[in-house]
């Protein structure tokens, strides 16, 4: 049977199936879960090994990862590493899931459950992909490992240690990282760039307690008058972060990648909308809205908290203020340098008559590729037949620390083919894929081997 | 027997009294303990009758006042009317007591229990003064008027409706009011000024939910730092508010009061520590720290949230933000005035992209009066035998609504003599009254109707 009809005549089943994956609750964050994660992880194992694959569940100090080899190319084919992770989010506040979160609902042609985008949805792609490929035409031309973590909604604490510890069992030509969205249902990109991330915390201590507003206003510093004014000169008029060095490290995506985000057939209002915001805003005054979501470095406050904030009125001076504050980086910008510069730029805003602690939540690298080169190659001769267009090259403005790890640590080309949609409501009640873009999915898979092994094959 | 020893012999019984009038739970903001206030509401009356008043309990939609009269001095006699409130604060965080809140206990010389200072002991004062003095010398050369509150500690909403439909009943020559703290222990002092307030909050609204900040961080403008920009430009460099017209109305103190402030026995480093503040700051630049205390107006943030305050970091930009922004007014700002131009001048700082709310809670206005005339010095002469020396005229940071209110509304001159201290912890745990300032309150009152009488009668 030719693999076209193999696709169309499997489409059932292969739903049938992630919904039986869907069913098991792996939140990795709750500890009552912990039991469905290594349930999962079995369910994954088994499955890797119905593939023909050499397949282990790997423990870690944390949840485990899932790891299986197919090994049968001949010496000259690509090796090529498949990421995904197979944890999800809480699911909570449950009362605003319209059908139950661990029971996949299609609805329109979406499959609503949690982890159909995020991760499992996309997984389960790379699974189904290897299955018919096998079975229509035999053992793909390139070799595959599959990685599939089971911490990435917790950080992936536990991948890095597996990965410097595992890196000849891992070493690849291309990793293929698939968890993150198109831009449309019918405008296939691929990712080629991600903002990292510097993540504060800033707190100011005023009085030793909380002073009335009457007897002490005016004689004494207010922690949350200045942390504003401090928060206020992070920025100046033209929305460029004032920390001293920050931009200073920037890289300038190409004229011809600047050029193609004016092509984005996103306009600001759609932007708008979709942010569900009066106005667009912000961010650095003459540089274009798509060019600053993906490509510019940000400062944005992501909590802040200062004396009484219930109902009516209270008249004291408070006698702390604090605030989270984030900073996403794009390529070259080093974290360790930013957290650095970040600090001593506050300590030098800091009044007199506040003390200031200022903690370090979390850093992450910003990773951005050249879309040129037989790896991109491949996935357009991949995607095109699929689509009937090759894939738009976009960025992501969120961040996916592991990405930059795996690049540095393996020293390979990564290609972040993604299958979920704007708007599928990730970490989110109501989570959904479209099942069109799934089965999609698979099909560019399967050639994606076909492409991977002309292209890379020696 | 004079009146000095009979004062002396009855220390014990005026105190054994005063803890049968603090073990009545009257706290006016909890509604458990209605029925408690309307006893206290009875005991006093009762008290009031003893001593020969015409005494009533008068209903309002709230907490009744206590209501008495002494109209037996002749035709040319002033007439004073007294004002405290026999409500007190909740007692709440109740393990912070070191004795019962409601059991009048001793330690060196302090009397501590909710409503000791505020101002269950003041009332006290005047019923003691009032009884030594017929008991000693017959009935005072000064009508009296008794007007005890029980809703002074949740706003005294129902005292402005009985003093205006009272007005004639009301009448008088001088009213005192004690409900402040002096000085020192050995500094006695009269309150002339207080602050008055206008209490504000402010809120943004951005995106329709918190939005992930790396998909949207520099595309759309974040309502907490937003508010933290319009919080920092509500003050220049000089720590004056720039909210326009603020001070036109301020009316400076005397040359003679400012240089009465800066023979004050309190250094900036008293201030610091009883602040408990690593330096003292804020407030305008080249202004004596106790003007700017007691008479210049301010602008504090009393509380701010936005976004996340967890632990930990969340990756959002918040859906919105707020603060509660008071002022601090002083004479002759106009709250309503104020209040219009600080709502326009916030809204002219809004940036696009947010919504803006901002709503109005309390405003009061300032008080001040010119120590000099005959009711001060019959107040000066009342307590200068008391303890060898004359008062110090001093201003209060705070707030006292019912101040202006009475003044404006009777037309009538007050003095603020009051028997508290500072650091007697109002509204906290183990409020407490120095039993000596007591004591020597009840001899000052005495005095007091003597010196009105031949200072103010015809």
């Amino acid at each position: 049977m030719s693999l076209e009809k193999l696709l169309e005549q499997n489409k059932g089943r292969y739903e049938h199936e992630l919904k039986e994956f869907l069913s098991i609750p792996s939140v990795s964050a709750r500890s009552e879960h912990k039991d469905d994660v290594a349930r999962c992880a079995e369910w994954v194992k088994a499955k890797l090994s119905d593939l023909g694959m050499k397949a282990e569940v790997v423990p870690t100090k944390g949840h485990p990862v899932v790891y299986g080899e197919l090994m049968d190319a001949d010496a000259s084919a690509p090796t090529v590493l498949v990421y995904g992770h197979y944890d999800v989010q809480p699911v909570e506040p449950l009362d605003e899931w319209k059908s139950p979160p661990f029971e996949g609902t299609v609805r329109d042609g979406r499959l609503y459950a949690r982890g159909t985008a995020d991760d499992k949805g996309q997984v389960h792609v790379h699974m189904k992909a290897l299955e018919a490929y096998r079975e229509a035409k035999g053992s793909p031309p390139v070799n595959l490992k599959f990685l599939f973590e089971g911490e990435e909604e917790v950080g992936s604490v536990n991948l890095e240690p597996f990965i410097r510890e595992n890196t000849d069992r891992l070493a690849c030509d291309v990793a293929v990282v698939s968890d993150t969205p198109m831009l449309a249902e019918d405008l296939p990109s691929i990712c080629v760039g991600l903002r990292g991330m510097v993540y504060m915390e800033v707190r100011l201590r005023g009085p030793g307690q909380d002073l009335h507003s009457g007897q002490y206003g005016g004689g004494v510093v207010n922690p949350a008058n200045a942390l504003a004014e401090m928060i206020a000169q992070l920025k100046d008029e033209q929305g460029r972060v004032t920390v001293p060095g920050f931009y200073d490290a920037v890289k300038e995506p190409s004229p011809a990648e600047k050029k193609a985000y004016a092509e984005i057939p996103m306009t600001e209002e759609d932007f708008r909308q979709e942010a569900g915001v009066p106005a667009i805003g912000d961010g650095e005054v003459g540089v274009h809205f798509i060019e600053r979501i993906w490509a510019r470095p940000t400062l944005d406050v992501n909590g802040m908290l200062s004396g009484y904030t219930g109902e009516g009125a209270k008249t004291i001076i408070p006698a702390t203020s604090m605030a989270k504050i984030s900073m996403r980086l794009v390529p070259d910008q080093d974290p360790n340098a930013i957290r650095e510069a970040f600090e001593s730029h506050v300590r030098s805003l800091k009044p007199e008559g506040v003390e200031l602690q200022i903690d370090f939540h979390a850093g992450a690298r910003a990773w951005a590729v050249d879309p040129a080169g037989p790896v991109f190659q491949a996935a357009t001769q991949a995607i095109e037949p699929v689509f009937g267009r090759g894939p738009l090259f976009i960025r992501e403005g969120g961040s996916i620390p592991i990405v930059p790890m795996i690049e540095q640590i393996l020293e390979t080309p990564l290609l972040l083919l993604g299958f979920a949609l704007p708007g599928c409501n990730l970490h989110s009640p109501n989570e959904w894929m479209s099942l069109d873009l799934y089965h999609k999915g698979i099909d560019i898979v399967t050639r994606l081997y076909d492409e991977l092994a002309s292209q890379l094959g020696n």
